[in-house]
């Protein structure tokens, strides 16, 4: 499977009181792994919303936090789709601080079209053999 | 188990080019209906921290997302305990649209101390008995 | 003029590591306090873009910050329209922490249609006399 | 004066239902990129506060939105000082799109010290000579 890493450098408002992340920032970087790893296969999500009015909704994240990190650390992230199903796919997420494992996240999104009729109304299909295709490769 | 109830009213800011709530914008959520619950059974978040150096920082969450929201609804979240171990607890939170579940979340905390030689050190604690039976009353 | 008030609750994710509210988070609630100030006058922000494609995106804001605010504290945020203009017009935020006056913020916006032919094209449009007449009656 | 140059790429939860970047955000870039000023000149942030338990509040900030950008865009944002007062300093950052001006702000911050006694309790400083040198210096 293709595996596409990102460096996230933890800046001050990332953080809160005690020093560390506030863990929903994590989700919003997952969140930005996930459509970077479809860009790398070739698929820009940006171009998907606005040609194809399709979205890739989350319907179910798990995320485990090992190890806290603070301002100024930098962070890889390591994300890659673990399984392909007819219209739904799970994404994993590592979070490397230095070798360690620091956070794990596995999530299982939906390939969906955005209903023309209304916002916020989803319809799910099946994911296109060349996306699944695009994103089974190996990476170099 | 002590229950609260929060009103969550969805703001333009929260919701994403589809139109419906970018997903890590819940956890900010449920991370303040975990403070709330806390300071619903008498133990001010702040306190906590102000005065013990204690913090509650994430272990593990686990979200589903069953129906989309978008900018103007108003949601209940209903927050609880439902398990307490020696320096562990988890917590749940039911997001409510109207009737119909629309979010469920499952997370585990520490009850933790910040480690004063450093910023991001954190020890977890035995979670004293008073915590343990202030939450554990029933909803009046 | 119409004068909207709304209490914001400072969260534990809405501040730094000094303890203080990041300030970004402020604009996010003058932001909402703009499209609550609109609302209580008759103009849900939500119908307006569902149904007209309507937007009123900021031009120029400016915001002094006198006293910081951090977990726990409870903010009055004042919200009124100092000016009115064929197509912009002025909001102002005033957030009392107490009767001190902790945060001020004014803000030029724009009302603006969006170009059903492209995301994030946005045309300037004569404000409705209706818009101008709701907001101007003052407060009861 | 020092000019510190950071790219900036558009993630799909940065924009709001409109398509365009939800206006805080550049706010939370411009604390990113400010911090980053700092460090080339050789003064890490987090070093400043764990050592020292210097930070730099804001007191005025000021924005204008000239061009909007959504998902996908890649901004330039050059920061730099205008002013060095004996505690203050003005900050200015440019956003370009391209090689157009698609925001611009100016700042006012404090050189602080937090006061350990309390959370939250800010004490302006004279801002030292070699912070001043080495801000004011060319870039090369």
């Amino acid at each position: 499977m293709l595996v596409n890493r990102r460096t996230i450098r933890i800046e001050w408002g990332d953080c809160d009181p005690a020093g560390i992340v506030f863990y929903p920032r994590y989700f919003e970087w997952f969140d930005a792994c996930a459509a970077a790893l479809f860009e790398v296969a070739g698929f820009l999500k940006g171009d998907l919303v606005a040609r194809q009015g399709m979205v890739i909704p989350m319907v179910d994240t798990r995320s485990r936090f090992l190890i806290p990190s603070g301002f100024g650390d930098e962070l890889t992230v390591e994300t890659t789709i673990t399984r392909f199903g007819r219209s739904s796919f799970d994404v994993q997420h590592r979070i490397l601080k230095g070798t360690d494992l620091a956070v794990e996240c596995s999530e299982t999104r939906v390939w969906a079209r955005m209903d023309p009729a209304g916002a916020g109304r989803l319809k799910s299909q099946a994911i296109p053999e060349a996306v699944i295709q695009a994103l089974s490769q190996n990476t170099k």
